[in-house]
């Protein structure tokens, strides 16, 4: 069924460096009036680097939001007009001075996509080279690396939470059949 | 490493019904001052509903802010207070007439920890009845079935893409070995 909901008006309420938060007005699929309250964002990326070894690099920092320091994989927001590709490998090299040889798509997520238009694009880096690193001034995390397996249990043991980091893992364990 | 950034001043930019979005000045864990944009929203719930024939329940609805109708697996927002077990047992029953008789807890996802603080709980059901539909006034979407096998294959196929959604399908084979 079309279930597509009508934009009547909307104004812009937030206009972050980040995000922009917009108020519509619009008309459900049986013509009242409904409010949609809006997040739009970038969209990002996400990687999975996985060395000779199995082992995997992780970024441990702190998330304003939750109040807490967080277990991610390395990840960022897109630069406009970037390609994805070429984001994953620019955060990547910028979060842990990991250049990869290999790098393969596995599809995008929706964060959240009741109220918020943010994608983020997933990608497994492999043959990897070891760079000097170059975090970005004002970025403050730890880097480590991490046993896949390990990974994959803390994942399994509801001990990693964030979402893409989530997914990446375990798409990588149906893909590489590990 | 601490990495605690500490809020200075802040204030409210956005008073929505589903969100309520801030704008801190904060200082960075070596005194310098910065901002963050955040996104407070009240959690929410997403169920894998898997039957004795290994059928899994879908829902497709319009989600306005991606302009696309979606397919997820059935989930919700927490009322205030509310128990995720709680809140999952309705949303199931609400979206798609079916009461489960064993809910399994699988951990809680970090929508997108960058900006916003949505926790996303996540339950497998099993043992399920049919009940009477008793669907949201105002909430249009198509309930149906696919075979687990074939929603794995979607995920895997980069063609399903709502993150919740994917992180349970992906997480459910692992742990039931399927």
């Amino acid at each position: 069924m079309d279930y597509t909901e009508r934009k009547v008006t909307g104004k812009t309420v937030f206009e972050g460096h980040i995000i922009q938060v917009e108020l519509d007005e619009i008309a459900l699929p049986n013509g009242r009036p409904a409010q949609r309250e809006v997040v739009r964002h970038p969209g990002g990326v996400c990687v999975l680097a996985l060395d000779q070894d199995a082992q995997v690099t992780l970024v441990r920092q702190y998330r304003y939001p939750m109040g807490e320091h967080i277990i991610e994989l390395p990840a960022g927001k897109l630069d406009p007009g970037e390609e994805p590709s070429v984001a994953a490998r620019r955060e990547l090299e910028e979060e842990t001075g990991l250049r990869a040889g290999k790098l393969t798509y596995l599809g995008y997520l929706l964060a959240s996509p009741g109220f918020c238009d943010e994608r983020l694009h997933m990608f497994l880096a492999q043959e990897l080279e070891h760079l000097d690193s170059h975090p970005d001034e004002d970025e403050f995390l730890d880097v480590f690396t991490m046993p896949y397996s390990e990974l994959l249990s803390k994942v399994m043991a509801g001990e990693l939470h964030d979402a893409k980091s989530v997914a990446i893992t375990l798409k990588t364990k149906v893909l590489l059949g590990l």
